[in-house]
């Protein structure tokens, strides 16, 4: 898939200060899942998160919901 | 994903409108998740909006089914 | 999205020909909601349809599965 | 969404055929629904049908899972 | 869709060899459905496959979960 | 589809490295599915693994939601 990856866009930025503040996150994905974790990075076709143990997971974009900063 | 944002679309200034005016709306997914809240802001990808704790979610628009004001 | 607008495309066209009759609808989407209304307008992005009490609902055409005439 | 429409590809030359031949169809969406009736017309963004009623429906092709021909 | 078909790519051969083969393949699509049968053709935006009554599907390739040969 | 297939982002790179280093995977699909195994290879529109029995299995890129190393 074509992707836009303008880093100047808000929801890219909002990614990268996720990343850089290493922030606890909820991703709901289009299977239902949610994932939990600390996003570690992004590129236009992905996001990688890893959970409490540092297990890794590669998101493909074409299957997130949407993305939220997790209450605790 | 390559996203078409002309700011003269009727769709692109509805939801523009929706943030200028504060309006409630509900946000509904293809997960089934329907959010609600306040529109905060769009880009080309994304829409965020927040809900009545100011929780923010980061909705990609590959994910919205519809979104209309909240009947109150 | 990138979103082909042509108007003289039959099923741009159809659409428009349901906007100026003001036909009652049922327009499927993708989550298996079914709506039911007039469409009030369309641009490449979404379609707006009203209820019977005038409530909008702006409906992303990537969530769209298909649109019919209402039978009555 | 961009739509390719090269009328000399074949499963567009078979959508062709199944229109002037009215051959009855089977047509299964990804909402799982499954329509029924004769192609009236194509065009890069949907395919209508009729069912035996003349009711006619117009899918969005990103709804279409698959096409066959209806055994009678 | 704006559909990749560069036959130089291996999921591209891959078909084209199932195709030569009369290989009995798996299709399963994102409705959940499973299409068992041997691929007749492929393009840009479909494949078509029969089965054992020579019934044939016409699979629109964005509703293609994956393929495999069918273990017998 | 059009695909990217960019062979410096850290997406393509890091399937690159399951494939090189045979790393047990899951891969998890939009239609719930979980495929095991190890990646042999990826292409634009396709990511080919095979589980332990070495059936292979051509999955296409739209299909994936997440794929993680499988925890032993």
């Amino acid at each position: 898939m074509l992707t836009e990856f303008d880093t100047t866009l808000p929801s890219i930025i909002q990614v990268q200060n996720l990343i850089k503040q290493t922030t606890p996150v909820e991703l709901k994905l289009l299977t239902g899942d949610v994932l939990t974790g600390r996003v570690l990075w992004q590129d236009p076709q992905c996001i990688c998160i890893a959970d409490e143990n540092s297990q890794q997971t590669t998101v493909w974009k074409q299957a997130i919901a949407y993305i939220k900063p997790k209450v605790s």
